[in-house]
């Protein structure tokens, strides 16, 4: 015989026998209260959520009488008029008025829209100062300030136009942009006006935002801040069990490009999540292997504060992600050592093109980590891969990871060799005749090599995940099918000058 | 130290202490009792599915007596005959015999294997009648009664063959056409004749279908209807958590031409479902935002009868999907106004053909909404968005999507203005030479421009699911790379009367 | 109101009502113990996941005495020595020292790192034995012993190099096979020499192993044995709830030249699980239709043994995975019956390849199973489907399955004759050249004909999953499109002799 206990039932039978966890009932402030009294029923949706988190159920001040590892608020000085109630509506939407462009008076307040990591730094400070760094918080200058990386976007988003001498290639609109690059890299931010409307409580004044709505990770907002938290950390929860699951990257790292969620969910770590991720604690803070959850998720490897069964730390939180990766895996065109800095605009190579390595492979070493940096770097991610793994597995792991990164840099500097010989040949128009390098066929099959293919090949070894996944999925079948590609269509063109 | 605790465990306990939910015990008609008898142990699978099931569970007399917005049947006329025992085997499968040309005579009952939408009709009146102007219902016609789409099911699923003058696909055969278009749109089930099989209960006869298995929704029954209740009610559970989660629309909604779950699934609404979603009830009706669920799925915004926390209705249920949609994304060959009509095979565009839209993006107006309808249903959706968005996120949120319907339209119409060259130079044999369009390398090229990649942009946007996966996977990179493609083919075969 | 239950309150809660399950207490080893007091903080995952694990929590002994079919323990001659204690560390990881080449001595036991299938047979004899004569467990066997599947991935993942006649392909070096085909195929584990390591205990002497890591499925182990069980049975906790999820089968059946998972993810099948699935009881042996899960997983049709609402056998456990399987639904070139012999590198066909058909889509019958053979595994199969689906529905399913391996059979045949044309022109240079046929741009597209589409439709076929997936996602809309492209580019050259 079987049952179906439904929710209902279930709750109600906890509540016969549990007594009320904790005790302490946390104040909502006078003013998120007036908040609530209006939005629960327009907004259900943004309260309920909100009502679920750790934010309503916790104040500042008890949150700072965690002690340890496990404290979650990072600035010890919350502004003593935050610390006794709860964080809510009122809290984090009239922070900092003064800093807020899109800051407007509304039933008394002054109220912003667009919570900033400047906001959120009022109470995790550690955290926003490491994100600070993190390239991530930069995505929408690193995208926008390069000019190279204009032209690939042209070439893929903007606005075909055949002209008299063929087919071009106009930058995106700026609606263009909101919906491909900046989606996550996150768009600019500004207030572009006021407007009236009609409301429940009469006629009301609201600011006029451009680049909204948006919420990439590198979004530039109307205070001037950097960044946006709730890319991850999904408003109104902010939950941290949500950023701890491998779906909230998969926002952003699902495309054939940065495929790492794909990779993940193929790989043996994946499987163990998916199989049986149902029986893990996503919450606890630090969060220990074995005991709280079996198999890494991305946060774990990335970012997130680890401490085994002795309660011994195994790695610190870091919100600057690449704390713990010797390579960036990205082909810019070449995989190579991760930048110094998170604003990679500043990056020559010795064709003092913006990019991180030369058509040649050579890297900007300047820009770049040095090899005793990626080996520190190698030391603290092999520590958290030693908690399920004996040496000699991590080191046999790390030496195929490297060797699939010279593998994959090889295959694209052949398939790049035979790009060049196009050009010089004047079949294709790229960098030796200054124009767009990225637009035409040819060279979007070139693009293929380096921007899809041997990313994918070199995310799956990076998680272990290769096989099937990487050979046919995406990886190795269409790395080597597009270099045979370059060649058949080169052999096809004969130079002009040809007899 | 952890406990895991078995499910067994689970209900035992739960046993213990909680008195049995309701009192009244639904009882099974005898002629039910009878099926269960034998085919309990022959379909384990079916019996314990319905046994789980509401159906089970509750007599429509039982389902009558909730009122409001809470009530499931919608027909108040339920025959007397089948009001106070379950909805069971012999319920559903011997009703209206006589219009049942699958109709047979076993163990002394009328039974048919084909329960039908007329079937459901009995108790759920008012959504048989929505989803008969559903365009889904009719989707086994639209395929078959439109001569351009049968020419490009025969250059997709056709048989290739190598003539003299060059290959040629000609038309699937019936059984290729119900494994690929018509796994989803439906086929056409007829009698085909009879059988006599040996069973457990000695030698028996059954009927022979034709056009079967099959559980497309635009299915063409035996009863003359059209259309399939359990495509999305999946048999013998018929659950409708089942049908509020996004896997099932997944079963028809996952290639490039329709990508809705892939959209979903890296979308942050599809990051919420994934990560929090095991928290949620899916089975009450009404289903209310931010109690119920904190993000919505496919059903919630396209078919759900949602309310908010006042318990104030947020949207109507409705099975003909379209009253919430102002664009018809899937573009033919451009994104358009929805029809007016569920049956999109009247529908000629000025170059009288069975298009929506000519091939200079004209759509045929007379045959699709107008800008007020269009308007008045992007006002319900955004009525549902509003539970957890600002106007300000919504307004954007639109006029972002119209951007992108625009500007997809105008990259397919410079493709398609390159495919007209190429037929107006001979090249390949389209349209101007009344041949099959879809059918030539090249043309299948074009194909992919607005059957694939625009879509796919356009489900992107329209889901707010942008970014990576509307670049990289499917969308903008593909398109301008195929745009590229098909200028270059162009370019490399000059019209045979060139110098 | 809404109260979420922590974890931690949770298990307190039964903690306070129920009694211990069992009673009986199953003793670690000595040596178990002693390997724990180091390992559980070096490896908090390892010794947690084992703790987790049934090994832990029934001893050989406990095992032997369940009776019927809920018996895991297939071998009734279980050592004395092993009997009655937990399957802890020492026991698998100290049995048949003398057989591995990679037995160390550690801390005064004799200790190898890689546990094999050999090991695996001291409790576990009769799937060992099935396994053996499964496909997968010579897996490496397979794709290092065949000559043309060497020449095939070289053209895949070998190392491009640009010669002076052209490109070719070098094949790939060893790091490169183990990430590529070797990941799931199972690379060969051997001892390359032995090293010191500073450890907590001081410096110790580990053997240095080459291949590894590596947990493909047909792994040669330094023991000699072929195959790994943690494949499937991840470590260390070997839960059969894992090995019966899809999500472990997804890791090597997700690429699309088996696309097993992905196929399944969008059938009704897979949508009922992904649904449902988490009501479901993954542990019991047998496995109960209806009772324990409502739809199969990949494991339920192909491995495990299944019984009815009314105990009884459904079908047999299996680890030889073919026995249920009719036909090869994999092209090498063509679909085909089952082979015989797990060992396919003895296959020829009638040109002497080492393929299981000819070119001209002969199959090399001698080394297949015949048709009697393929109809009695087919009602081992079909006796699966009866559990849910009438008769009719399931002799249609099966009809369609066959008529999709012709159909799809034919097209390959086209694109080859293509090829072949292609190949007697000179235009690329193949098997009539003696070449590789699988390195050049035009081959590698007829590659991707029977490699890659013609298997999705196959699969999508075999689990009644086509639809969109099967016609867009992967498969028909690929393999037609395929070959018009071979067409079109054979029609593009002209042969060199032409006027």
């Amino acid at each position: 015989m079987r049952y179906i206990l439904s929710s209902t039932a279930f709750f109600a039978l906890v509540l016969l026998i549990t007594p009320a966890v904790g005790g302490e009932v946390t104040p909502i402030s006078d003013a998120t209260a007036e908040c609530i009294d209006c939005h629960s029923s327009i907004h259900a949706g943004i309260v309920e959520g909100w009502r679920k988190s750790r934010h309503a159920a916790v104040s500042p001040a008890q949150a700072l009488k965690v002690t340890g590892l496990a404290r979650k608020v990072s600035n010890p000085d919350v502004p003593e008029q935050l610390r006794n109630s709860s964080v809510g509506c009122a809290e984090c939407h009239t922070l900092r008025p003064d800093q807020h462009a899109d800051t407007f008076e509304h039933n008394g307040y002054q109220i912003h829209t667009v919570v900033t990591p400047d906001d959120c730094r009022t109470c995790h400070l550690q955290e926003r100062e490491q994100f600070s760094q993190n390239k991530m918080a930069l995505a929408e200058k690193i995208i926008t300030g390069n000019a190279l990386y204009a032209k690939l976007q042209a070439a893929i988003s903007g606005t075909p136009e055949i002209k008299a001498d063929g087919l071009i290639f106009n930058p995106p609109d700026a609606g263009t942009r909101a919906t491909t690059c900046l989606y996550c890299h996150g768009t600019r931010v500004t207030v572009a006006g006021s407007e009236t409307r009609e409301t429940m409580a009469g006629k009301l004044q609201f600011p006029v935002l451009k680049g909204w709505p948006n919420q990439g990770v590198g979004r530039l907002n109307p205070d001037g801040s950097r960044g946006t938290c709730s890319a991850c950390h999904t408003r109104h929860r902010f939950s941290i069990a949500m950023a701890r699951k491998p779906y909230t990257c998969e926002e952003c790292h699902v495309g054939p490009d940065v495929p790492a969620y794909k990779v993940y969910a193929s790989s043996k770590h994946g499987n163990i999540f998916a199989a049986m991720g149902r029986e893990w604690n996503f919450t606890p803070v630090p969060w220990t292997v074995g005991e709280d959850f079996d198999a890494p998720t991305c946060a774990a490897c990335h970012m997130s504060l680890l401490t085994n069964t002795d309660g011994e730390m195994v790695v610190a939180r870091s919100h600057r992600v690449n704390d713990r990766l010797a390579w960036r895996l990205f082909g810019l065109v070449y995989a190579h050592p991760q930048p110094k800095a998170a604003d990679t605009t500043i990056i020559r190579n010795k064709e003092v093109q913006p990019l991180p390595t030369a058509l040649d492979g050579t890297p900007a070493a300047g820009f770049l980590i040095d090899s005793a940096q990626q080996q520190a770097r190698r030391q603290v991610m092999g520590g958290i891969c030693r908690n399920c793994h004996d040496q000699s597995w991590v080191k046999g792991h790390f030496a195929l990871h490297d060797n699939t990164i010279a593998r994959s840099n090889l295959a694209v500097k052949r398939g790049t060799e035979i790009m060049q010989d196009i050009w010089r040949k004047g079949l294709a128009k790229g960098f030796p005749q200054g124009a767009n390098p990225y637009d035409e066929y040819i060279e979007r099959r070139w693009n293929d090599l380096w921007l899809l293919d041997a990313n994918a090949i070199r995310f799956s070894s990076a998680m272990a995940g290769g096989g099937d996944y990487s050979v046919f999925a995406q990886g190795y079948y269409n790395l080597s099918r597009g270099i045979t590609l370059l060649d058949d269509w080169c052999r096809q063109h004969p130079p002009a000058d040809a007899p």
